[in-house]
């Protein structure tokens, strides 16, 4: 149970949070600061915080838990608004969708105190942006990955994880180098390829004519595309080598398949077809799984 | 309203069409054909086909609509087995995703009797295939390209529309080619790209721990991946041309995107994902608006 909440970023994510803290009876009062003045009134009367504050660092002030749910990019400069409140009782966490980035800026401005922050990331989302769209019910099922690092207190480890376990989450740990490989791989490359499709389809003469005849596929496919820029700019660029790597491979397992149809191939493009639609029929989301 | 559907191919499309024109009161009898016997026992033990047929001829006479409802590499050998047994009365349709290849088949199969058939591709599908599968609701509210020749009898064309439309289907009318270029970039692509990134990811060492990873984006970009191996083979090589120049757009595309995320170009980088975000938060599938 804490105290006070001090909320760095109040749109879909750490709105969400808040509200989710608060419905599990988890926190007496959340104190919010977005970088919008607007979307910080918002906030309020919504009810998803209960105090606005002027500025991160009066956010942060009288929490024993801070969550930063800012673009990647902006998290060192977070990071720097703040350390001077910060204090070994506090947890600190954030929400980012990449972890090298955010660690390497947690060493570099927290020092000393690193060992209190909790880098996290919790893979739920939605296309829609913004705390209009906060959700108590966002994280509800979702797995959370924590990438502590030597230096983490394990005391805050454990509160971090335990937080997110009440709120319906399934926790992993792992380092921060290979969450940033598998969310290339899983996360980042999709999204990228998501929005390269549209780009593709509207760049041709005929494009908008194309778009009204997709069906319930594309509008699955391309739910992602309609992600927010700013933060995919963010997530793109600071997990740039992991990505291009992924990137690459993709681009080679796409060009193998033209090919065959190139030349006509049918029994090997009917074997990677299988391939693909099997693994894809026994995937399912470890958080889904009653078993995890 | 007809007396006799003749269903040739009992699966997923087949089935959900003789459903629906049940339900409509549409149609007093379904006889049914299916390749494998044990498909077309089950689809009478649904309730699907009311009369199994032991061929495709047998399907078709007495019938005054044909539902081809096979994959399309077979379409052409299907018509071959039924004309025999063509009327000047009978309706024939397909739901194949691909178009050029249907007319050139009927054209060369049907020949004086080619008027009668009125290709059709009701954009609609689920990832699972088999009349297991086969739901009355398929075609509700979905889009329906019908795609006449200059041979395509009037009558049937407007019977062909007016039945969709009874079946709760927008009926657009457009030519083979023109089809064919479309769904190539908003389908056939989305397909083949879903292939390559599932097989993407297996392909490497951490793939399976990668998958463990995933979330809800990567569970609906991914889910047509789970499609049929040999239908998706049979509309690739159906539509390879179209295809493979819209998937080299699309490399050249996500090529140029990539080279921003090596050069660290954010501003290009987030004009394109800004570009491909718009255009995808304000599309809608044009079946689901009131005024279509």
């Amino acid at each position: 149970m804490f105290e006070q909440l001090g909320l760095i970023g109040c749109g879909l994510m750490g709105g969400s949070f808040a509200l989710a803290l608060k419905r599990a009876g988890l926190v007496k009062r959340v104190v919010g600061y977005s970088k919008s003045p607007s979307t910080t009134e918002r906030a309020r009367l919504m009810g998803v915080i209960d105090v606005e504050a002027p500025s991160a660092l009066l956010a942060v002030s009288g929490a024993d838990i801070v969550l930063i749910a800012v673009p990647v990019a902006a998290t060192e400069a977070t990071l720097k608004a703040i350390r001077h409140l910060i204090t070994p009782q506090m947890l600190i966490m954030d929400v980012g969708s990449t972890k090298r980035d955010v660690v390497d800026a947690a060493r570099r401005v927290l020092r000393e105190q690193v060992g209190t922050f909790v880098p996290a990331h919790p893979v739920a989302g939605k296309e829609l942006s913004g705390v209009e769209h906060a959700d108590p019910d966002l994280y509800t099922g979702k797995q959370v990955i924590l990438t502590p690092i030597e230096r983490t207190l394990t005391a805050n480890l454990q509160k971090a994880a335990a937080t997110w376990q009440a709120l319906g989450c399934n926790v992993v740990r792992m380092s921060p180098e290979s969450h940033d490989a598998a969310f290339a791989a899983v996360s980042h490359l999709p999204h990228l390829i998501a929005f390269a499709l549209m780009n593709t389809i509207t760049g041709q003469p005929n494009g908008r004519d194309f778009l009204s005849l997709a069906g319930p596929g594309f509008r699955d496919f391309t739910r992602i595309a309609a992600s927010d820029s700013k933060m995919w700019r963010d997530v793109m660029l600071a997990n740039r080598e992991e990505l291009l790597a992924q990137a690459d491979l993709f681009r080679r397992t796409l060009q193998a398949l033209e090919l065959m149809i190139e030349s006509g191939n049918g029994e090997a493009l009917e074997g990677l077809i299988h391939q693909a639609s099997q693994t894809r029929a026994n995937w399912r989301m470890t958080s889904n799984k009653p078993s995890h």
